[in-house]
């Protein structure tokens, strides 16, 4: 059987976590690493090829972005147009109708396949909220987050002016309500003050409760650790009350690269442009053979 | 907009809330109903064409089958071959590979549609199941069903010689293994245990923990609501003890019946081919601008 062939793109937390998911995979190899510097290369990339180009890499089929996730649009239109396949874990809700729209026309002007906010929220959380709209029409569905650290909020509240290390942990507060607690630790010369504003006035922040405290070491608080409890209650047909709850408790990191590497399998079997989760069919995500698939799962 | 023109076939338990789904639903009108005979007809289809053969409805596009799942691939490949899309909740686990295999043929050479085995479970189940896997591609999902009545297990108990009514009520005992109660009301003449024995002889029985109870009135004990508790556990890359939950409390055959109008609906936007749920994007299953569900639900 010919392997997919992957490169990963950024080797930060969901970098090593990806590393792994295709270490166990069957169906994929590594051809390498793009990081921003060949320097501090990390003792378990040995045996592995990094490189600052993707250009530097052999026939790439798809590339795993686990770069920033304002980073992602820059680097999937290059990548597309070079031919490669890209997924990405972009986290930014508000966003992403407009990337979708982008990728798209690029994906489809060179034959390729983007997958976007392909993570847990977005990503296989948004399959279930689809799969529940569709079993319940009518009603409401809350997504409650947490206890846990919340990736993309802490990368923003990292990218703050005299923020030195932090921690955004999400506390679910019910009905899709949620807290903020921000756990930084600050460069010389700069006020707790003057980073809360900014965190504050951030959009990835701006609708929620947000308290921004000081500490002095940010790593002996954090865990990544994370949960969901979605819920909905709503009408089939004419018949009220109809339940449903998903609930997860997961390594953060580790199933985001999971789901990256389970929509790179399937970015290799859909038609060229750019797709959200829930455009694709779940069985795509899996390795071997459908028959047997669909013999063991449905 | 023009609206799906959907033909319900069977007129029992899940026809019923089938109307009530499809009178709900935006996108969707009714041509007609299709029944084995034209008399008694029920009060709430006043109003609409009760036929006893599809040919006697005008520009069907897709026919929700609403009989038992045994008679299901012979109404499939009739109305597929006559250019009707169809979609079934045919729930017999073992025999849904050769169906779809059956249907596929069908489908192709007629430019048609056929989405099968589209219920709860098998069915929004289904992609539940596949999803949890490819978020931890190692592991064990249990689903446990109940406390409720199985549809088709009572369909299989009424079918048997003796037999006037039944009622089969499904136990979850935890780790996917069940117990099935079954309340039966027996024609005069005919013995507990004959009819006990037929039923745990079956494929729907065999392989569970069977007690067969003679009632005097099934109707005095019967309940509609059902429920389920899928968990999964497993490995996300190398990272362990992955936790997912997915529960449900439901009436059965209004959801069985919502997610067949959600799949009549998907079965618009398919290739010619026959597919289970797994298989189709759940977006496919909403109505409204792709857009806004994209905005909405990722």
């Amino acid at each position: 059987m010919k392997k997919i062939r992957a490169a990963i793109v950024g080797y930060g937390n969901i970098g090593k976590f990806v590393l792994d998911a295709l270490e166990t995979a069957p169906d994929f190899e590594v051809v390498g690493i793009v990081r921003r510097s060949i320097n501090n290369i990390p003792d378990e990339l040995n045996n592995y090829n990094v490189v600052t180009n993707i250009d530097q890499l052999e026939k790439v089929d798809v590339a795993i972005l686990c770069t920033p996730t304002r980073e992602v649009e820059k680097y999937a239109v290059e990548y597309l147009a070079k031919g490669i396949n890209t997924v990405d874990s972009f986290d930014i809700h508000t966003g992403i109708v407009e990337l979708r729209r982008n990728l798209n026309t690029v994906a489809q002007a060179n034959g390729t396949v983007a997958i976007i906010s392909a993570g847990w929220d977005p990503g296989s959380d948004s399959v279930v909220r689809t799969l529940l709209q569709a079993a319940a029409p009518k009603g409401l569905t809350y997504t409650n987050f947490g206890p846990g650290m919340s990736m993309g909020h802490t990368v923003c509240v990292k990218s703050k002016e005299g923020v030195k290390n932090a921690l955004s942990m999400t506390i679910p507060l019910g009905t899709g309500i949620h807290r903020r607690m921000v756990y930084v630790e600050l460069e010389d010369g700069y006020s707790l003050e003057q980073v809360a504003k900014a965190v504050k006035e951030d959009p990835y922040f701006a609708n929620d409760e947000t308290h921004v405290i000081q500490v002095e070491s940010v790593d002996e608080v954090k865990d990544m650790g994370h949960g969901v409890n979605m819920v909905r209650k709503g009408v089939s047909g004419k018949t009220q009350n109809q339940r449903f709850e998903f609930n997860m408790s997961i390594n953060n990191p580790a199933l985001t690269a999971q789901m990256l590497v389970s929509v790179a399998r399937a970015s290799m079997v859909q038609k060229p442009g750019a797709y959200t989760m829930i455009e694709i069919p779940v069985i795509d995500l899996l390795p071997g053979n459908r028959d047997n698939l669909i013999a063991h799962l449905v």
